[in-house]
Protein backbone atom coordinates (compact mmCIF):
# COMPACT_ATOMS: atom_id res chain seq x y z
CA UNK A 1 0.00 0.00 0.00
CA UNK A 2 1.45 3.07 -1.29
CA UNK A 3 0.95 6.90 0.77
CA UNK A 4 -0.68 8.73 -1.97
CA UNK A 5 -1.25 12.34 0.28
CA UNK A 6 -0.29 13.86 3.71
CA UNK A 7 -2.75 15.73 4.97
CA UNK A 8 -3.32 18.00 7.98
CA UNK A 9 -5.31 15.49 10.24
CA UNK A 10 -4.98 12.16 7.71
CA UNK A 11 -3.04 10.57 5.80
CA UNK A 12 -4.05 8.63 2.50
CA UNK A 13 -3.04 4.99 1.09
CA UNK A 14 -3.75 3.55 -1.96
CA UNK A 15 -4.60 0.41 -1.87
CA UNK A 16 -4.31 -2.39 -4.34
CA UNK A 17 -8.12 -3.18 -4.61
CA UNK A 18 -8.78 0.54 -5.69
CA UNK A 19 -9.81 1.58 -2.52
CA UNK A 20 -8.46 4.11 -0.36
CA UNK A 21 -6.90 3.83 3.96
CA UNK A 22 -7.24 6.82 5.74
CA UNK A 23 -5.27 7.20 8.80
CA UNK A 24 -6.71 9.55 10.92
CA UNK A 25 -3.94 11.54 12.77
CA UNK A 26 -3.93 13.02 16.52
CA UNK A 27 -2.98 16.20 14.64
CA UNK A 28 -6.45 18.85 15.07
CA UNK A 29 -7.00 22.43 13.54
CA UNK A 30 -6.33 25.15 15.70
CA UNK A 31 -4.08 28.50 16.04
CA UNK A 32 -1.55 28.79 19.46
CA UNK A 33 -2.85 25.38 20.70
CA UNK A 34 -6.12 25.55 20.40
CA UNK A 35 -8.44 23.58 19.52
CA UNK A 36 -10.55 25.02 16.36
CA UNK A 37 -12.71 23.33 13.98
CA UNK A 38 -12.63 26.52 11.68
CA UNK A 39 -8.84 26.53 11.26
CA UNK A 40 -6.75 26.14 8.46
CA UNK A 41 -3.64 25.14 10.82
CA UNK A 42 -2.63 22.02 13.16
CA UNK A 43 -3.06 23.80 16.24
CA UNK A 44 -2.07 21.06 18.51
CA UNK A 45 -1.97 17.24 18.79
CA UNK A 46 -4.35 15.80 21.11
CA UNK A 47 -3.58 11.92 22.05
CA UNK A 48 -6.12 10.02 21.24
CA UNK A 49 -7.82 12.12 18.63
CA UNK A 50 -7.27 10.57 15.63
CA UNK A 51 -8.85 7.06 17.41
CA UNK A 52 -12.09 9.04 18.93
CA UNK A 53 -12.56 10.84 15.21
CA UNK A 54 -12.56 7.73 12.84
CA UNK A 55 -15.04 6.10 15.88
CA UNK A 56 -17.18 8.68 15.56
CA UNK A 57 -17.08 9.11 11.80
CA UNK A 58 -17.52 5.48 11.58
CA UNK A 59 -20.58 5.70 14.05
CA UNK A 60 -22.24 8.58 11.71
CA UNK A 61 -21.06 6.89 8.03
CA UNK A 62 -22.40 3.72 8.79
CA UNK A 63 -26.05 5.08 9.69
CA UNK A 64 -26.05 7.16 6.54
CA UNK A 65 -25.00 4.70 4.81
CA UNK A 66 -28.08 2.22 5.87
CA UNK A 67 -30.23 5.13 4.91
CA UNK A 68 -29.47 5.38 1.82
CA UNK A 69 -26.96 8.69 2.40
CA UNK A 70 -24.29 7.88 -0.32
CA UNK A 71 -20.67 7.91 1.49
CA UNK A 72 -16.99 6.57 0.94
CA UNK A 73 -17.08 4.54 3.96
CA UNK A 74 -16.85 1.17 3.78
CA UNK A 75 -15.72 0.32 6.62
CA UNK A 76 -13.20 1.00 9.74
CA UNK A 77 -10.28 -0.82 11.97
CA UNK A 78 -10.08 0.82 15.42
CA UNK A 79 -6.98 -1.54 16.27
CA UNK A 80 -4.63 1.02 13.46
CA UNK A 81 -6.71 3.59 13.17
CA UNK A 82 -7.80 3.24 9.78
CA UNK A 83 -10.98 3.63 7.24
CA UNK A 84 -11.40 1.94 3.99
CA UNK A 85 -13.15 4.56 1.59
CA UNK A 86 -14.34 4.69 -1.99
CA UNK A 87 -12.32 6.47 -4.42
CA UNK A 88 -13.62 9.41 -5.39
CA UNK A 89 -12.41 13.39 -6.86
CA UNK A 90 -13.21 16.45 -4.94
CA UNK A 91 -14.72 19.78 -6.69
CA UNK A 92 -11.96 21.91 -7.98
CA UNK A 93 -9.25 21.44 -5.37
CA UNK A 94 -11.87 20.65 -2.62
CA UNK A 95 -14.69 22.10 -1.62
CA UNK A 96 -15.73 22.84 2.27
CA UNK A 97 -19.76 23.04 2.80
CA UNK A 98 -20.65 24.57 6.07
CA UNK A 99 -23.97 23.83 7.97
CA UNK A 100 -25.20 26.30 10.43
CA UNK A 101 -27.74 26.12 13.47
CA UNK A 102 -25.83 28.82 15.26
CA UNK A 103 -24.10 32.02 14.21
CA UNK A 104 -20.85 32.12 15.64
CA UNK A 105 -17.64 31.45 13.81
CA UNK A 106 -16.39 33.05 10.37
CA UNK A 107 -20.08 33.86 9.61
CA UNK A 108 -20.25 35.80 12.85
CA UNK A 109 -17.37 37.68 11.32
CA UNK A 110 -18.48 38.70 8.43
CA UNK A 111 -22.04 38.85 8.77
CA UNK A 112 -22.14 40.63 12.62
CA UNK A 113 -24.30 43.90 11.04
CA UNK A 114 -27.02 41.37 10.71
CA UNK A 115 -26.81 39.01 13.25
CA UNK A 116 -26.13 38.69 17.24
CA UNK A 117 -24.10 35.91 18.00
CA UNK A 118 -25.29 32.77 18.87
CA UNK A 119 -28.37 33.27 16.90
CA UNK A 120 -30.58 30.48 15.60
CA UNK A 121 -29.86 29.93 11.88
CA UNK A 122 -32.26 26.92 10.03
CA UNK A 123 -29.40 25.06 8.86
CA UNK A 124 -27.93 27.48 6.91
CA UNK A 125 -25.35 26.59 4.21
CA UNK A 126 -22.72 28.30 2.84
CA UNK A 127 -19.04 27.17 0.41
CA UNK A 128 -15.73 27.81 0.52
CA UNK A 129 -13.23 27.16 -1.18
CA UNK A 130 -9.82 24.95 0.35
CA UNK A 131 -7.38 27.53 -0.50
CA UNK A 132 -4.97 27.79 2.49
CA UNK A 133 -2.74 30.57 0.94
CA UNK A 134 -6.75 32.67 0.49
CA UNK A 135 -8.05 31.63 3.88
CA UNK A 136 -10.51 29.21 2.41
CA UNK A 137 -12.44 32.34 1.19
CA UNK A 138 -16.26 31.92 0.53
CA UNK A 139 -18.03 31.13 -2.80
CA UNK A 140 -21.64 31.66 -4.17
CA UNK A 141 -23.38 29.00 -6.66
CA UNK A 142 -22.73 30.89 -9.58
CA UNK A 143 -18.81 31.56 -8.98
CA UNK A 144 -18.94 27.78 -8.28
CA UNK A 145 -20.53 27.25 -11.44
CA UNK A 146 -18.86 30.29 -13.41
CA UNK A 147 -15.82 28.36 -12.17
CA UNK A 148 -16.35 25.02 -13.63
CA UNK A 149 -15.88 23.34 -10.00
CA UNK A 150 -19.28 21.96 -10.28
CA UNK A 151 -22.61 22.57 -12.33
CA UNK A 152 -25.56 24.54 -10.10
CA UNK A 153 -27.30 20.94 -10.77
CA UNK A 154 -24.57 19.61 -8.44
CA UNK A 155 -24.95 22.74 -6.30
CA UNK A 156 -28.47 22.23 -5.47
CA UNK A 157 -27.58 18.10 -4.42
CA UNK A 158 -24.72 18.92 -2.29
CA UNK A 159 -26.60 21.88 -0.74
CA UNK A 160 -29.66 19.75 0.02
CA UNK A 161 -27.79 16.67 0.92
CA UNK A 162 -25.85 19.07 3.41
CA UNK A 163 -29.23 19.83 5.15
CA UNK A 164 -30.19 16.55 5.39
CA UNK A 165 -26.67 15.26 6.84
CA UNK A 166 -26.78 18.31 9.33
CA UNK A 167 -29.83 17.52 10.71
CA UNK A 168 -29.16 14.34 11.21
CA UNK A 169 -25.95 14.70 12.95
CA UNK A 170 -27.63 17.62 15.32
CA UNK A 171 -30.45 15.23 15.93
CA UNK A 172 -27.94 12.34 16.72
CA UNK A 173 -26.45 14.78 19.11
CA UNK A 174 -29.47 16.18 20.26
CA UNK A 175 -30.30 12.60 22.20
CA UNK A 176 -26.95 13.33 24.31
CA UNK A 177 -28.52 16.63 25.17
CA UNK A 178 -26.17 18.16 22.62
CA UNK A 179 -26.35 21.03 20.66
CA UNK A 180 -24.68 21.30 17.00
CA UNK A 181 -23.49 24.97 16.39
CA UNK A 182 -22.12 24.31 12.82
CA UNK A 183 -20.65 21.16 10.87
CA UNK A 184 -18.41 21.16 7.95
CA UNK A 185 -18.84 19.01 5.43
CA UNK A 186 -16.95 17.78 2.49
CA UNK A 187 -18.57 16.22 -0.64
CA UNK A 188 -17.00 14.58 -3.99
CA UNK A 189 -17.89 12.46 -6.80
CA UNK A 190 -17.22 8.98 -6.94
CA UNK A 191 -14.70 8.14 -9.19
CA UNK A 192 -16.50 5.43 -10.85
CA UNK A 193 -20.29 6.61 -11.02
CA UNK A 194 -19.61 10.50 -10.18
CA UNK A 195 -22.18 9.95 -8.04
CA UNK A 196 -22.14 12.67 -5.09
CA UNK A 197 -20.66 10.89 -1.96
CA UNK A 198 -20.28 12.58 1.44
CA UNK A 199 -16.42 12.05 2.14
CA UNK A 200 -13.76 12.87 4.38
CA UNK A 201 -14.77 12.41 7.85
CA UNK A 202 -17.55 13.72 10.58
CA UNK A 203 -16.23 13.93 13.69
CA UNK A 204 -15.55 16.60 16.90
CA UNK A 205 -12.89 17.74 14.14
CA UNK A 206 -15.21 19.13 11.98
CA UNK A 207 -17.91 20.47 14.34
CA UNK A 208 -18.49 22.82 16.85
CA UNK A 209 -21.30 20.89 19.85
CA UNK A 210 -22.51 22.23 22.88
CA UNK A 211 -24.04 21.39 26.12
CA UNK A 212 -25.81 24.58 27.15
CA UNK A 213 -22.98 27.12 26.96
CA UNK A 214 -20.44 24.65 27.54
CA UNK A 215 -18.36 23.51 24.22
CA UNK A 216 -17.67 19.98 24.28
CA UNK A 217 -13.53 19.15 22.86
CA UNK A 218 -13.27 16.59 20.21
CA UNK A 219 -12.66 13.36 22.72
CA UNK A 220 -15.35 14.45 25.27
CA UNK A 221 -17.87 14.31 22.11
CA UNK A 222 -16.99 10.91 21.04
CA UNK A 223 -17.09 9.56 25.02
CA UNK A 224 -20.98 11.40 25.38
CA UNK A 225 -22.20 9.97 21.92
CA UNK A 226 -21.10 6.68 21.84
CA UNK A 227 -21.20 5.62 25.53
CA UNK B 1 -32.81 72.00 2.09
CA UNK B 2 -31.12 70.04 5.16
CA UNK B 3 -27.91 67.91 4.55
CA UNK B 4 -28.93 64.51 5.89
CA UNK B 5 -25.82 62.03 5.18
CA UNK B 6 -22.04 62.71 4.30
CA UNK B 7 -20.82 60.14 2.23
CA UNK B 8 -17.26 59.73 1.70
CA UNK B 9 -17.74 60.97 -1.95
CA UNK B 10 -20.94 62.48 -1.62
CA UNK B 11 -23.45 64.62 0.87
CA UNK B 12 -26.90 64.09 0.77
CA UNK B 13 -29.45 66.83 1.62
CA UNK B 14 -33.26 66.48 1.44
CA UNK B 15 -34.97 68.98 -0.47
CA UNK B 16 -38.48 70.06 0.40
CA UNK B 17 -40.32 68.29 -2.68
CA UNK B 18 -39.66 64.94 -1.10
CA UNK B 19 -36.44 64.31 -3.41
CA UNK B 20 -33.14 64.32 -2.49
CA UNK B 21 -30.05 66.45 -3.47
CA UNK B 22 -26.59 64.45 -4.13
CA UNK B 23 -23.59 67.11 -4.00
CA UNK B 24 -20.78 65.32 -5.85
CA UNK B 25 -17.56 65.58 -4.06
CA UNK B 26 -13.64 66.00 -4.91
CA UNK B 27 -12.96 62.76 -2.63
CA UNK B 28 -12.33 59.21 -4.26
CA UNK B 29 -11.81 55.87 -2.88
CA UNK B 30 -8.34 54.38 -2.53
CA UNK B 31 -5.45 53.70 -0.37
CA UNK B 32 -2.04 55.85 0.28
CA UNK B 33 -2.86 58.50 -1.87
CA UNK B 34 -3.32 55.83 -4.51
CA UNK B 35 -7.10 55.86 -6.51
CA UNK B 36 -9.09 52.56 -5.97
CA UNK B 37 -12.64 51.58 -7.33
CA UNK B 38 -12.62 48.52 -4.91
CA UNK B 39 -11.09 50.62 -1.62
CA UNK B 40 -13.34 51.85 1.21
CA UNK B 41 -11.65 54.64 2.31
CA UNK B 42 -11.09 57.96 0.77
CA UNK B 43 -7.48 57.57 -0.56
CA UNK B 44 -6.97 61.09 -1.83
CA UNK B 45 -8.84 64.19 -3.67
CA UNK B 46 -8.87 65.14 -7.03
CA UNK B 47 -9.76 68.07 -8.09
CA UNK B 48 -12.75 67.95 -10.67
CA UNK B 49 -13.26 64.00 -9.94
CA UNK B 50 -17.01 65.76 -8.73
CA UNK B 51 -18.26 67.33 -11.58
CA UNK B 52 -16.88 64.19 -14.03
CA UNK B 53 -18.32 61.94 -11.90
CA UNK B 54 -22.14 63.88 -12.43
CA UNK B 55 -21.74 64.47 -16.13
CA UNK B 56 -20.62 60.67 -16.27
CA UNK B 57 -23.20 59.41 -14.20
CA UNK B 58 -25.93 61.97 -15.81
CA UNK B 59 -24.91 60.27 -18.98
CA UNK B 60 -25.62 57.06 -18.55
CA UNK B 61 -28.30 57.61 -16.41
CA UNK B 62 -30.45 59.44 -18.72
CA UNK B 63 -29.82 56.74 -21.35
CA UNK B 64 -30.84 54.53 -18.66
CA UNK B 65 -33.91 56.34 -17.99
CA UNK B 66 -34.76 56.24 -21.78
CA UNK B 67 -34.23 52.76 -21.82
CA UNK B 68 -37.10 51.98 -19.21
CA UNK B 69 -34.25 50.62 -16.83
CA UNK B 70 -35.57 52.40 -13.30
CA UNK B 71 -32.84 54.65 -11.83
CA UNK B 72 -32.94 57.20 -9.00
CA UNK B 73 -31.80 60.17 -11.27
CA UNK B 74 -34.29 63.33 -11.94
CA UNK B 75 -31.98 65.70 -12.75
CA UNK B 76 -28.67 67.40 -12.90
CA UNK B 77 -26.93 70.79 -12.07
CA UNK B 78 -23.59 70.98 -13.27
CA UNK B 79 -22.70 74.52 -11.69
CA UNK B 80 -23.33 73.11 -8.03
CA UNK B 81 -21.83 69.32 -9.01
CA UNK B 82 -25.34 68.10 -7.49
CA UNK B 83 -28.11 65.60 -9.21
CA UNK B 84 -31.82 65.56 -8.04
CA UNK B 85 -33.05 62.17 -7.38
CA UNK B 86 -35.69 60.26 -6.10
CA UNK B 87 -36.19 59.11 -2.64
CA UNK B 88 -35.24 55.27 -2.14
CA UNK B 89 -34.25 52.97 1.12
CA UNK B 90 -31.20 50.68 0.20
CA UNK B 91 -31.46 47.15 1.49
CA UNK B 92 -30.12 46.33 4.68
CA UNK B 93 -27.13 48.62 5.45
CA UNK B 94 -26.71 48.62 1.93
CA UNK B 95 -25.20 46.56 -0.81
CA UNK B 96 -22.93 46.85 -3.46
CA UNK B 97 -23.26 45.05 -6.95
CA UNK B 98 -20.11 43.98 -8.86
CA UNK B 99 -20.81 42.56 -12.40
CA UNK B 100 -17.23 41.46 -13.73
CA UNK B 101 -15.23 41.41 -17.41
CA UNK B 102 -12.08 40.49 -16.27
CA UNK B 103 -10.88 38.62 -13.36
CA UNK B 104 -8.96 41.55 -11.58
CA UNK B 105 -9.44 42.70 -7.54
CA UNK B 106 -10.88 41.32 -4.82
CA UNK B 107 -11.87 38.06 -7.09
CA UNK B 108 -8.47 37.21 -8.10
CA UNK B 109 -7.58 38.03 -4.78
CA UNK B 110 -10.32 35.59 -3.32
CA UNK B 111 -10.29 32.96 -6.45
CA UNK B 112 -6.65 33.10 -7.86
CA UNK B 113 -6.47 29.45 -7.50
CA UNK B 114 -8.89 29.37 -10.71
CA UNK B 115 -8.54 31.84 -12.39
CA UNK B 116 -5.62 34.05 -14.04
CA UNK B 117 -5.11 37.73 -13.88
CA UNK B 118 -7.55 39.51 -16.49
CA UNK B 119 -9.20 36.38 -17.95
CA UNK B 120 -12.53 36.98 -19.32
CA UNK B 121 -15.40 36.62 -16.93
CA UNK B 122 -19.09 36.59 -18.71
CA UNK B 123 -20.73 39.33 -16.56
CA UNK B 124 -20.52 37.74 -13.70
CA UNK B 125 -22.41 39.28 -10.83
CA UNK B 126 -21.48 39.25 -7.20
CA UNK B 127 -22.78 40.92 -3.82
CA UNK B 128 -21.50 42.70 -1.02
CA UNK B 129 -22.42 44.09 2.01
CA UNK B 130 -21.29 47.30 2.84
CA UNK B 131 -19.76 47.41 6.26
CA UNK B 132 -16.13 49.38 6.35
CA UNK B 133 -15.69 47.37 9.84
CA UNK B 134 -15.53 44.07 8.32
CA UNK B 135 -14.04 44.71 4.97
CA UNK B 136 -17.34 44.65 2.76
CA UNK B 137 -17.82 40.34 2.90
CA UNK B 138 -19.18 39.08 0.14
CA UNK B 139 -22.40 37.21 0.45
CA UNK B 140 -24.41 34.89 -1.42
CA UNK B 141 -28.25 34.94 -2.04
CA UNK B 142 -29.01 32.24 -0.16
CA UNK B 143 -27.17 34.60 2.90
CA UNK B 144 -29.12 38.16 1.76
CA UNK B 145 -32.65 35.85 2.27
CA UNK B 146 -32.04 34.28 5.32
CA UNK B 147 -30.67 37.48 6.85
CA UNK B 148 -33.66 39.33 5.51
CA UNK B 149 -31.90 42.29 3.56
CA UNK B 150 -33.72 40.64 0.33
CA UNK B 151 -35.61 38.56 -1.25
CA UNK B 152 -34.35 35.44 -3.37
CA UNK B 153 -36.89 37.24 -6.02
CA UNK B 154 -35.76 40.40 -5.12
CA UNK B 155 -32.12 38.73 -5.72
CA UNK B 156 -32.96 37.31 -9.21
CA UNK B 157 -34.16 40.99 -10.40
CA UNK B 158 -30.91 42.60 -8.96
CA UNK B 159 -28.72 40.10 -10.96
CA UNK B 160 -30.45 40.54 -13.89
CA UNK B 161 -30.94 44.26 -13.91
CA UNK B 162 -26.87 44.53 -13.24
CA UNK B 163 -25.95 42.36 -16.43
CA UNK B 164 -27.84 44.29 -18.70
CA UNK B 165 -26.67 47.57 -17.20
CA UNK B 166 -23.38 46.66 -17.06
CA UNK B 167 -23.55 45.51 -20.76
CA UNK B 168 -24.74 48.98 -21.43
CA UNK B 169 -22.06 50.45 -19.75
CA UNK B 170 -19.13 48.35 -21.49
CA UNK B 171 -20.90 48.99 -24.75
CA UNK B 172 -20.81 52.67 -24.71
CA UNK B 173 -17.23 52.48 -23.61
CA UNK B 174 -16.40 49.90 -26.34
CA UNK B 175 -17.37 52.81 -29.05
CA UNK B 176 -14.86 55.11 -27.61
CA UNK B 177 -12.48 51.77 -28.03
CA UNK B 178 -12.53 51.02 -24.51
CA UNK B 179 -12.57 47.64 -22.22
CA UNK B 180 -14.79 47.77 -18.42
CA UNK B 181 -12.97 45.49 -16.36
CA UNK B 182 -15.87 45.61 -13.49
CA UNK B 183 -18.02 48.05 -12.44
CA UNK B 184 -19.87 48.13 -9.09
CA UNK B 185 -23.57 48.95 -9.01
CA UNK B 186 -26.01 49.89 -5.80
CA UNK B 187 -29.57 49.33 -5.93
CA UNK B 188 -32.26 50.02 -3.28
CA UNK B 189 -35.91 50.49 -3.50
CA UNK B 190 -38.51 53.64 -4.34
CA UNK B 191 -39.77 54.78 -1.48
CA UNK B 192 -42.89 55.08 -2.81
CA UNK B 193 -43.57 52.27 -5.00
CA UNK B 194 -41.12 50.10 -3.77
CA UNK B 195 -39.90 48.97 -7.41
CA UNK B 196 -36.06 48.08 -7.44
CA UNK B 197 -34.38 51.38 -8.37
CA UNK B 198 -30.49 52.30 -9.58
CA UNK B 199 -29.26 54.73 -7.02
CA UNK B 200 -25.65 56.61 -6.69
CA UNK B 201 -23.43 57.14 -9.23
CA UNK B 202 -22.04 54.98 -12.68
CA UNK B 203 -18.29 57.06 -13.27
CA UNK B 204 -15.24 56.40 -12.86
CA UNK B 205 -14.90 56.04 -9.70
CA UNK B 206 -17.12 52.67 -9.58
CA UNK B 207 -15.58 50.79 -12.02
CA UNK B 208 -12.40 49.70 -13.72
CA UNK B 209 -12.03 51.00 -18.09
CA UNK B 210 -9.09 50.38 -19.58
CA UNK B 211 -7.91 51.11 -22.81
CA UNK B 212 -5.77 48.20 -23.64
CA UNK B 213 -3.38 47.49 -21.16
CA UNK B 214 -3.56 51.08 -20.21
CA UNK B 215 -6.33 51.87 -16.81
CA UNK B 216 -8.66 55.02 -17.57
CA UNK B 217 -8.22 57.47 -14.62
CA UNK B 218 -11.88 58.68 -13.68
CA UNK B 219 -11.11 62.17 -14.61
CA UNK B 220 -9.65 60.94 -18.10
CA UNK B 221 -12.76 58.63 -19.08
CA UNK B 222 -14.92 61.61 -18.12
CA UNK B 223 -13.17 63.56 -21.18
CA UNK B 224 -13.03 60.24 -23.18
CA UNK B 225 -16.25 59.52 -22.96
CA UNK B 226 -18.33 62.86 -23.29
CA UNK B 227 -15.69 64.31 -25.95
Amino acid sequence: MELVYTGKTKNVFQLEDGHYLLQFKDDVTGEDGVFDPGANTVGLTIEGAGLAGLRLTSFFYSKLNEQGVPTHYVDANFDDATMTVKPATVFGNGLEVICRFKAVGSFLRRYGAYVKEGQDLDAFVEVTIKDDERQDPPISADALAMLGILSLEEYEILKQRTIEISKFVAAELAKKGLTLYDIKLEFGRDAKTNEILLIDEISGGNMRAYKGDEYIEPLQLEKIMLA
